[in-house]
Parts: C-alpha cells; structure tokens; sequence
C-alpha cells in the first residue's frame, strides 16, 4: 500500500521531533515536507534541529530541507496531511492557511480547540465528534480543515473519566497535577527554576483543563458540541520529570459506583480494539494493583507511550473516589494524539478527498 | 539567665540533626544528653552520626558520648526536657519510660499524637490544647507528660487554616501535596525512585494528614478534644525535592469571604506576636502575591524556615477557593514545631517543676 | 532450534532485573530458573521483587518460584548456564559452589576478576582470554567454569581504548567519571545524598577500574594475563543520573596519532560483526561530532544500550588527546555485558559440556 | 563611618542578584545605583528583576528605579565604585566607558580579564597583581580603572593551588569539572537538557580554566604579569547541581610533598587574617577529612560561601597527588570575588581618589 505523504509544521521543536519519531516507519503515513520559522527554513533539518530525543534522527530525515511555514512557498507539492506542532499564537496565523489550501490540518495547539466547529478529540473518547469539520468553512470551499487534540494533561485524565461518565456520570471532579518539564517545549522550563523544585503555575494551564474536559466529554448537538454538565476544578504544578504527568483526581459520581464496577469500566474500556490503528494501544487505560503506581517513570511508556495507567483507587472522604492517572505528556498527550486522530481520520475517509471543495450542502448532511 | 538543659532522643537522624542545629546557641535550651540507638550509644556524636546539613556540626556536641536511650543508663543528671525524634514504633515504647521519669518528652512521632489526652499542638494554632498534659497519668505521678505536634505535611496547613477557620468556618477541604524527600528521614526515599519521578503515594501519610487536621482545629471539651466537624481528603505525593512541602488547597467555608477577607486573614494571623518565643516567626503565615509562589527552594526558610507560605489565591470552581501553601517539613514540619512548642510550655510554666507529682486533683483544677 | 535453559542468581536487585529484561525473547537462551537470597526464596518472582524497570515485568516469570540460592536445593534441574548479579561477598560464597557443580557461571559481581585463572572479558576487547577458563580447577573437575565481565565504570573506557591501544599503544591514561545511581544497585544511593548534589568517592571503584583497565587490556601469556603497562589515574563520582556512566578522558599514546587516525580507529573498530551474536551492536564505539556529547540521556540507548558513545575528542594540553565516552551502565556495564560473554562462549563451544570434567590435559591443550 | 556609594552593573541577572544580597547591609558599601539593559531601565527593581534567591528581596532595593546602563544617564550622581555582572560582549562595550568616567569597575565578567594590564585577582591569591591598575590608561586619564575576578571554575581551583604553588611548585596539572547551572545565569541551562543529565561541555569554560590558572598563579613583572610555567589540562562539566562546582585534580609539583606538607600548606593559607575585611573568610581553604567530602549541597556554604574546600587528598598513579576542591560559584566564584577585591582595593587606598587623573608618571612610580 502506497503511504499518504505528510508534513510537519513546527518540525524542529519537542512536539515537532516526536512526530518525527512516531512517523518515521508509519504503516500508512511518509514525512515529504518539513516546516519551521524563518531563522530554520532554508537548512537541512540536520542543521536546524537540536535533536532531543534518545532514539537516532533518522539519516533521510535530517537530510530534508526545512521549508517555510508559508503554503504557497512549498518547493513541490505540498502534502495535504499536515501534522502541526505550532505555539498558539503561530497556530491561530498558520493554521487557517493550511486549512484554507486545502489540507487537513491536524493540530496540537491550543488555537482553535474551543472553536465551536472545530473538533477537540481523543479517539478513544469522542472521536463521534470529527464530523464537526464538515462544517468548517474552509472544508466546504477547499476540503481542507482543522481538527484539535488535547492539552497534554487533559488526555490521560479524559481517558480515565470517559468510562466512567459512560457508565456512572461525573458530577464534580478535583484533579491536582504533577507535570513533566517537556510540556514547556525547548528550552522551556530553566533548570534554575525546576532543579530540587516545584513550580505550582502553569501559564492558562488550569483553564485549559477545565474546559477541554467539558468538551471532550460533552456530546454533539447539532453543529457544535454541548459541554459536559460536571464542575471541574483543577491546580496545575509543575516538577521535576522529564516525561509523563501525575494526576491526583478526586470525584462524585452521579449515581454510585463500587470499587469493582470501576476497576470493570476501565478494564473493559477498549473503544478502538479491532480496528487496525497502527498508533492505538489496545487497552487505553491500565489498571495497576501496586499502592505506589502510577509513576512517570516506571508508567509513562506503557502502550508505547499512548496507554494512560491509572492506580491507587480508593474512597474519597470529600467526594466518592479518589485515584491517580499518569500519561505520557509528549507522547499520548501531543504527537501522538495527533497521530491517532489522524489515523481515526484516515478510517473514516476524512483524508481521502482533501483539496476538493465539499460544498454546503455536504456538510449539513454528514452532521445530520 | 542559666538555660534549661535538655536532651535529644534519636539524635542521629534527620530530625534528630535539626534539633541540634536549631538549639545550638539557643538562649533559654542547652544540649547535655544525647541519645540514640544501641549501634550509636558509646560513640562520640561526631563517630555516631553521618551529618547531613549544610551548617558545620558543632564541636561540642560532635565531642559528646551518645547515651543508650533508657532514661535509667544515663550517665550524670537526666536532664527534664526531652526532645524526641524517633520513629513511631520506638517511640511508643520509649517516650512513656522519659515520660514516667518525670520528664517533658517533647514528641516529633506520630505514635501518640491522636491519644485522647495527648496535647496535638502548633503553637500559633491550639496552645489552648496544652493542658491536656495535666490529665496524663504520667504527669500526675511523676511531673512528667507528653506534647506532640502533628506530621510534616498537616503543620503549613493548619498554619493557612487556622486564621479561616476563625473567621469563616471550614465545611470541606481537597489537599494534594508535593512531599520533599528529607520528609522520609536518612537514608530514606531511594535515589532511583525519586530522580526524574513522582510516587503518589506516603505510607499512612493521608489517614495522618486528614486526622491530624481534625484535632488541631478542633477544641478543647473537659479532657479531650473535640474534633473539627469538617470533611478533609487529602493526596499526598512524593516528589524530587530536598526540603519544603507545596500544597494545593481547595476549601469550602460556612461563611462566604471574599478574597480581601482571606488575604486579612492570613496577613493579621500573628497569635504569638509579643511573646518574646525565640523560635516564634513574627508572621507564621506569610501571603506572596506573585503568580508562581510559593515554591518550596525559594520559599522554605522565610521566617527562619518557620514560617508558612501561601499564595494562588484564587476561586474554585467547585468548592469556594483555592490556594497553595508551602512550608519547611523539617523545620517548621518537625525539629522547629517542637522546639516552639517547648517554648510555649517554657513561658506556660510547665517545665517548671518536672519530676514532681502533680496528683489528680492539681490536673482537674487545670482543665477546669 | 531449542534455547539452552539459564539460571539466574541474585534474580531480584537491579541488574538481575536487567537479565530477566534482556534475556526475555532471547533467541539462544531461556530462563527457567531464578533465584534470590533466603528473604526472596519461596516466593514468586512477582512477589519478591520490587520491578523498577519501564518495561512489564513478564507474566511468565512473574509467576516463577524464586529458588534458594544454592545448587543442591534447586527443585528440578538446575541449568547449567549461571548468570550472576551478586554483590561481592555473597559472590565469593556462593559462585564457585555453582561452578562446582559444573555450571557456566556468567558473572557480573567483582569478587573474582582479578583471579590469575578466571577471564575478565569484554568481548570486543579481549575474547582471547576467555580460553583462561580451561585453567580453573572447577572446569578440569566438573567442566564448570567462571567467567566476568569488568566494573560498570570499565567497560565503555576499554571499549573506547581498545582500538586506540591496537594501533596507538597507551602510555598513560587520566579519567574522571561522573557515574549514575543505578550502578550502586537499589536501595543503593538516598536520594537526601545526590538530589541537586554530586558525591566525589565510590568505594574502591577507583582501584578496580585502574586494575580491571590493565587486565583487560593485557594479553594472555600462558594460563595468566600480563597487564597492560600503562599508568591509569581514576577519579569516581557519583552524580544525579538514573543510567549511564559519562567519563572524561585524558590520554598518552606511545606513538603519535593524528585526530584522523583516532576517529578510524573507532570507525573501524568492529571486531565481532558478522559473528551474528544477538546482543552485540554492530558498532560497539560510535564517536559523535556535536560539541557537547555524548550525554547520558541522550547517548545510553545506542545499540540498545550496548554501544558506548565516543565525543569531544581534542587536543590535551598535558597528554595528547582528551575525550569523553559514555556508556549504559548496566546494560553495557553490566547484564548486557554478562550475556555478551555467554554469547561468546557460546559460539566458542564453551557452553556444549557442561557438567562433564575436562581433566587437566584438555585444559592445558587449549591454552597452548 | 560613612559607607561608600556603590553601583551594580547588571543588577538583574544571577550574579547581579548575588550583589544585591552580599551588599545589602555591608558595612563599607551602599547600593545608590541600579542599571541593566533597556528592557529594565524605567522600571522598578522589584519589576524588573525575577528574583532567585531563597533570602527576602530588600524592600528598599525592589524600591529603587533602574538605571539605563551609561555613565551619563545617571540619575543624580554616579558612584564611583561599580560592580559589573555583565555578558562578556556587553562588558567589552560598557566597562570602559565606566572606567574613562573615573570609576573603580570591579568586574565579574571575562571581557578584560586576559588584557596585559587589567589585574585578574583573587585576593588571597594574587592581591600584589591590583597596582596593574596604574598602568591603564583609563586610570591616568580619570582616576578609573578595570579590576576582574576569574571565572568560577578558577577560583576554588586556585585558592586550593596557591599554597602548594607556594611550597612545592606546580609543574602540571588534570583538573575535571562537575559545575553548578547557576553558572550559566538565567534562564542559562534548559531543564530539559539538565534533568537526569550531564553535559560534558560549556562554551569556552576549558580555555577560561587554563588561562587563567597560569594568571593568577604568574607573578607581576613590570606592567604586565608573568604567566606560571605549568601545563594544566581542563575537562569541563555540567551536572544537575544548584549551585556549588566540584573539580576533580591531579597534580605534580616541582619538589617531592608529603600529605601531611600538603595539609599543613592548606591549614596554615590565610593570607588575609586580621585584615579585617568583611567578605574575607578566615581561612580560605577548609580541608575536610571524611572520603566523600567535599560535596556542593554541604560544603558550598562554609565561610559563608567565600572557603573553597578540599578532600580526597591521595596519590595519583600518574602525576603525584590528587584530591577534590569545591567551592560556590556565584558567591566565592562571582559576585563574592568581586566584593572581597572592592574591600582590598578600599585597604590600598585605591577608592579614594576615583574620577581623579593619575597621570603617566604616577602610574609608573607605583609599579615601579
């Protein structure tokens, strides 16, 4: 089977460079076009990249020139599956372009997650909601569009929830976090500020939180999501880990759960099994017995880094339940939720008619 | 003034060395005993014990024969104010022995802190609780008694709390910590298990944290204490720091208060002030009003490591508000708590006549 | 083709875990015996370790009995091949009853290496020792045989001087290390010791990497080796690194060799490819050109942690060149390199009668 | 006593930060002048500076309004004595415009330090070398003048080498470096790149090293100073340490030196005792006996921060002895180094007369 062509925009930053990991040998997917800012276009990725990851960059990879973030000064032809590691504010400029051009566009920026026909998805969790694009402006007028995934520590938490909202209802929710220094990207987080060190602020972090979470679980009504109806309060920290976020989650139901109907809930939680997704791990959510697990570095590659792992479940004395849920944060929280939505994509035939104006009409009737 | 000789039990460890530290050169305490475990007892101080803080040992006491820890083994005069830093299944055998021998055992260990007529005291928080020595059966037949105070992590805690539960009543309470490693003791958390990682998990920490809280801002009813009606759960989290305790907070009151009321609160909250406590911070609860604040290397000695710090007041969205607080486990947490409380005992006048029967009747009068 | 059954001894610290890792799925060899000290024995595997590695620990040998640790106890038959993860003391008591009762004892411990008769081998540098084994009463008794692999701290240097030595000669060599905590084993190093600190002394590490570097470098005369004749100056530290040994180099050689010729010397240096052992890397140096590496994140995993990483190769102001090498300290420097050895042996025929004495002539025969 | 006024060049950095908190209080100096770059000049200090360090802001310096960073843009008057804690390209551009406005510049940075006529002192070291100063032109033309301090991996290098330089004569010399992130200012070394991480370069810091060893060891001859003849040899290091650099020597002396000669030669090396100066530690070299000192997160603050110490005195294989020297590198290595040359510099007269030509032939008697 021939391979999509893909890019990357945003090559050369941390999210960037584990996509390239994660798509290097993809199945159905090939890197043929390399994007980053100015000061990088026009390098070999060799040059531009400080390469950060503990796997080799792979020879053909960085012998590929670093293109301009700009669609029409691709050299070539521009692929149109773009993979977007962008900041947000780069995102809210670029993005749209992509989108504009043509291509599906699929983003793990903060830009247009909370944009009404924009979908925010993790597969496993709501990937019902991906026909959210069609009605997407630039969707009808080129076959390009958007789709979102996740902050970083929004999806191993949602991937904890969601059985247990399919089965029980969340009500409210307390969740204190524990987050890996990569999530900052390079250079990030000073060593100065993190070394014998906890950081209890992360910038819009506890907003994103909270809102994301409503969305993700919320369900489609019409041409936009309707939020999930649970309070949500959460405090993001910052720590000294590389790789993976610790969440402590506290929570009430709606209607009562016993201990063995949740460890069930997550146990049976496999929404994606069978269905051949060459980045999807076949139990999403892992259940450990030990009173000291989850930890991010014994935990965080559970599932080749895309399996949250969830432990030490037990009775709240304010709430009904209390646990905790870890997961890799470059990983299941970035590249590769991206890729997975893509493959979901893929699947669904989202990917196979980009380029081509949908027309109104079309997307009304997919949403209907 | 001649200063009152003390001694140390479990003088060797963590708390043990802090104990030492804070009362080198203290102005009402001098060190004369020193005791520790049979493998330390016959050795210097010096031999006995592998120091382990950033302040030189003091020549004098590296020159002093550790002592066996029986009150009857020691040679020369038991001095009357003991220092206690053992672990809690020692302590419960020994603290009773220096207890019965008419001493004030000055109690770091968890093993007696929720006996129903053993004071559970942060100074600042429940002097008040003090008396409760006078119903001890060992005070009565010797002069001798037990005074504890509460774990590392509930100490920054129930500083923050103390000064709302006064104004606004507490109806609930979500905490989830960040512990340091020096929590633990010598040798303690494993290098590799804590470099780069977080354990989620403190053997009994959280049953501790939650009970702890109760009888601290509960109030003294005839010869007990009436706890606290208020519901507390707590996380608890080891992480990769040396020293300092970061907690988030999220706390329901009875009384609404707005966030001029609290930060009033905390910046008025000085019950020792005046005292002349050497230990004593004039503020134990110190508010910071940057963003990221407080944070455990650059926030754990504010008041000489005694005081509490808190900050990130902000709204919740399920409870009323929420804020972190972070104070110096093994200052403030434990060697520093119970220096404090001996002075507060000091200018009470309970460690005047030690060794003497009080009798029942003299206890009852007390509590009456 | 049936695997060879293996036993591993000292199944439950930290490189016995690195065995079960590496030798799970091992096309060769087959684990069909663990065992651990008197605390362990009885249990299963899964109880009686605390797995601290990011990869599952096995159903399989979760399910395991751990076996005492000594021949006659072994319920059913013991295999014959021993890979051993002993501490030294415990190494001196219990590797020779192995070897005794005719088995190939693989060991990583540093109690015999500096035996006449036993082979200390890394086999990219000195497979030409391993014949030694023919010399040891054991082997001539019951066909058993000892053989060792060198200190963590040793075995990326040789590797790194190996080809320098074959065409430079070493006069004399400075090398300062900063070393990770998992060499020292676990509970190994209190995090309150290396958190935001470096601890410059390992006990007798400096004397056995400047022993074990002579040895394994000297060539075999007769039924000994004769070391190699060069000065080595060692300094040891320990620093806040989980893996992976970084050491910085200074080095003489006795005839001149241009920075080209140094960069051959490892480029080429590739003495077992084609040999198709499984746990070889096909290049066991890989210099890298970056200014700043090798690092030990960064560099550990080459070769599935079995290369050793060469870099920052420059001129020395008082010897002649200086570099740094980096290596993953217990694979390459310890479980990886025990199974090198066996692989070795393996194809040298040594693993093929066990269990039988070979009588002093054979043993005398091949030495010749 | 009046105090001199002072000002702070840089005062928004880690080592500006470092000056504010030794001055502060200082019974010879007082801080009238604040400057940094463009982005802080206008505001407050308070506003400007992200302030590190774990002792309180003073309320009157947060307070202060900063200045641009050029002599005649001072508000009000300039004083004449100037700290610079500034990037060697900022410095090369501004110190001299300080120095031509009749100021003392007493400079942290490496801009001048290699200059004939610029003294490059420690003062316990090499305070004879501070008359240079009368051989610059600036200090003929307007009484101002260039004083520098090393680079903190230097400094507790040669406080540990002067006294043996002293005694037996250096004739070369390893030294391996495991330094502190504080030394690459904030934000400096990216967490990423430090967290469970060594890196084994640092720009430039090995040339640094050599260099100016041979300076500060060299001896006054004429107008310029006469380099020491030893070869010395540096390998330069980054590691997860706060604060604190740790350096590994080896090293050969010209005359045979026992250990106890070598103690002795450390013991007896208090060159400034009884000088009075506020910042000078009475012994300036501690020799610690335990094998594992010293180390950063215990030794770095003796002297309170300004003694470098020694341990792990022993013989070298190679050379003749080695052992470890640490000291603190933004105290003792920084901003410390320069206060403590202020204060020799005051004891000389050398503050008293600034902004007052010398004249040619002044300049020329003093050294002469």
């Amino acid at each position: 089977m021939e391979r999509r062509r893909v890019g990357i925009l945003g090559a050369t930053g941390m999210v960037g460079q584990r996509f390239i990991q994660l798509l290097h040998n993809h199945p159905w997917f090939e890197i043929t076009w390399l994007a980053a800012s100015d000061r990088s276009a026009g390098k070999t990725y060799g040059e531009a990249c400080k390469w950060k990851l503990d796997t080799a960059l792979p020879a053909t990879i960085a012998a590929m020139k670093v293109q301009p973030n700009v669609p029409e000064l691709c050299e070539g032809e521009l692929p149109k599956i773009i993979f977007a590691a962008l900041d947000a504010d780069i995102a809210r400029e670029l993005e749209p372009k992509f989108a504009a051009a043509g291509c599906a566009v699929i983003s793990n920026s903060s830009a247009f997650r909370m944009v009404a026909d924009v979908p925010l998805v993790v597969p496993e969790v709501n990937a019902s909601h991906l026909p959210l694009i069609e009605a997407q402006s630039w969707r009808r007028e080129s076959g390009g569009f958007i789709v979102t995934n996740p902050n970083c520590s929004a999806i191993g938490l949602v991937l904890a929830l969601k059985p247990l909202e399919e089965r029980f209802g969340i009500e409210s929710l307390f969740v204190s976090t524990m987050q890996a220094v990569s999530g900052a990207g390079y250079p990030g987080v000073p060593s100065l500020d993190i070394l014998g060190n906890v950081v209890p602020f992360i910038k819009n972090e506890e907003e994103k939180m909270q809102e994301e979470v409503g969305k993700l679980l919320g369900h489609l009504s019409g041409d936009s999501v309707a939020m999930l109806d649970a309070k949500v309060s959460a405090h993001c920290n910052r720590v000294a880990v590389e790789d993976g976020h610790t969440e402590c989650v506290s929570i009430k139901f709606r209607k009562k759960a016993t201990r063995e109907e949740i460890l069930a809930a997550w146990s049976e939680f496999a929404p994606l099994r069978g269905e051949g997704l060459p980045t999807a791990p076949e139990f999403p959510v892992e259940f450990d017995a030990a009173v000291d697990r989850p930890q991010p570095k014994l935990d965080r590659m559970r599932g080749n880094g895309m399996a949250a792992t969830v432990g030490r479940l037990r009775e709240c004395s304010l709430l009904d339940w209390k646990f905790v849920v870890l997961s890799h944060n470059t990983i299941r929280g970035a590249a590769g939720a991206a890729l997975l939505n893509a493959e979901v994509l893929a699947r669904m035939g989202k990917l196979d008619k980009l380029g081509v104006p949908t027309g109104a009409a079309q997307g009304q009737a997919v949403l209907a």
